[in-house]
């Protein structure tokens, strides 16, 4: 099985839960957060994951460059060391909003590239990948200049596959009319492979909408499908971002993951590992 | 003055009360809606602006082509009939979402060609242009599949220019990486222009969570400049969905329009009426 719990999926339990309960459902992966895993401690989490022989998929998450500070860059590079001693293949970058008050969308634009110019060989020294992921465009004032996946492609292409790859995420992508062309451009270059579900109304907290796959608008399948086609061999992770999933009783959320993975993921991934 | 107001942003008017007030404020253009054109009467409409000497720079709106039901086609036409006896210069297309229970988003694409293959003609013979739309993405699943410029144009591109033209609506389109490439594609097809702002949070009913132009996170005066440059002599037309600004006493709103107008739009226009 390739099923990935995002740890936000079942937001308000603490690492060793999560991890015992991924054993329990024989789930094989989790993508964790920096700030859940710091609580427990950066080496506890480490030998819990490897003594439950639970893979890391992916650590959320470092970004938000485009106030152009240092500061933002320090905390990158603690946050690569961090995906460095939990064994996480990439870190997933959210590249921030307009600062405040500014209308400069090229402006903020070009601050993620001079960032990505620092961090890729400090990622590269770490052996961790940086994963730069295209969110919604309704999320492009306040979270995410990085829009779509071309734009995604556009600032990791310049560096080495190993050192800058992209995030697809269902969720953010989904709607893009350019995914036929880009996705093909994307092979070798695909940190993590994310799902969700685009679901109606958008909860008053636009952040915490997403629906469990399957139960929105998103053809999960032949997302899934071109993913697999492209060559993408690692984990297939399920981020949620919804209270009331997060509310549900967490046997019960992991058995629906892994029922839906079964379902709607897995006859749809080549099997290459 | 090139300001028109879109007749949405002061919902809950009459026709004729808008018209009026356009007239006190010096406002010479108009962009309406067929329902409230409809339950004035067309020849009314048409007469009550021509005596006041109102342009009317659009109709809202025709589309919802996804189900792919003759019916939407022969609504379409009377639009476009309404559009010509107004005096429209163009009919607005929001090209629907994706069909009850479907995930097919090339599908429903595919469709809103096939709706235009039939229009354009009829649009042409009346002397009306159609303009499609490109909504934020945001509302890709219930509202439009048409999510970027570069898809509208992609849309329009096949007809002669005074069949079909694209809206540049800065609200839906200000997030896209690909403007600066798409904008420039766009000379000769721009029938319509508006432009209102994006501001955050989003309203619990995302549909009218827009903002007046200047309280959101919109480069407004670039933007004009960008459009202005590719020759565009039309009316800018702010089309603010947003329950809040509709509740003002309509003097107060039409007022704020103005001033807006000459700050952040018309000192960014090149004059060329």
């Amino acid at each position: 099985m390739r099923l990935s719990v995002n740890q936000i999926t079942v937001a308000g339990r603490d690492t060793r839960e999560l991890v015992e309960g991924c054993v329990r459902h024989g789930i094989p992966a989790v993508g964790l957060w920096r700030e859940p895993v710091a609580e427990a401690g950066i080496e506890e989490v480490a030998k819990l994951v490897a003594d439950a022989g639970i893979r890391v998929s992916s650590l959320c998450r470092g970004g938000f460059f485009t106030g152009g500070d240092r500061a933002a860059l320090e905390d990158n590079l603690r946050a690569l060391d961090e995906a460095a001693a939990l064994g996480a293949p990439c870190l997933v970058l959210v590249a921030g909003g307009l600062p405040a008050g500014s209308k400069d969308l090229p402006g903020a634009r070009a601050k993620v590239m001079a960032a990505l110019e620092f961090l890729a060989p400090e990622a590269g020294a770490r052996g961790v990948r940086l994963a730069v992921e295209a969110l919604h465009p309704m999320f492009c004032a306040d979270r995410a200049v990085v829009s779509t996946l071309g734009q995604a492609l556009a600032l990791a292409e310049p560096f080495p596959a190993e050192q800058v790859g992209v995030v697809v995420d269902t969720y953010h992508l989904w709607w893009d009319p350019r995914l036929a062309e880009d996705l093909p451009r994307t092979a070798g270059r695909i940190a993590s492979y994310q799902v969700s579900d685009w679901c109606l109304p958008l909860a008053a907290d636009t952040l915490r909408s997403r629906g469990l796959p399957g139960d929105g608008h998103i053809d999960l399948p032949a997302f899934t499908r071109d993913v697999s086609r492209l060559g993408y061999t690692g984990d297939v992770e399920v981020e949620v971002m919804n209270a009331e999933v997060a509310a549900r009783p967490l046997d019960d959320v992991l058995a629906d993951l892994v029922r839906r993975h079964r379902e709607l993921i897995a006859p749809h991934l080549q099997e290459q590992r």
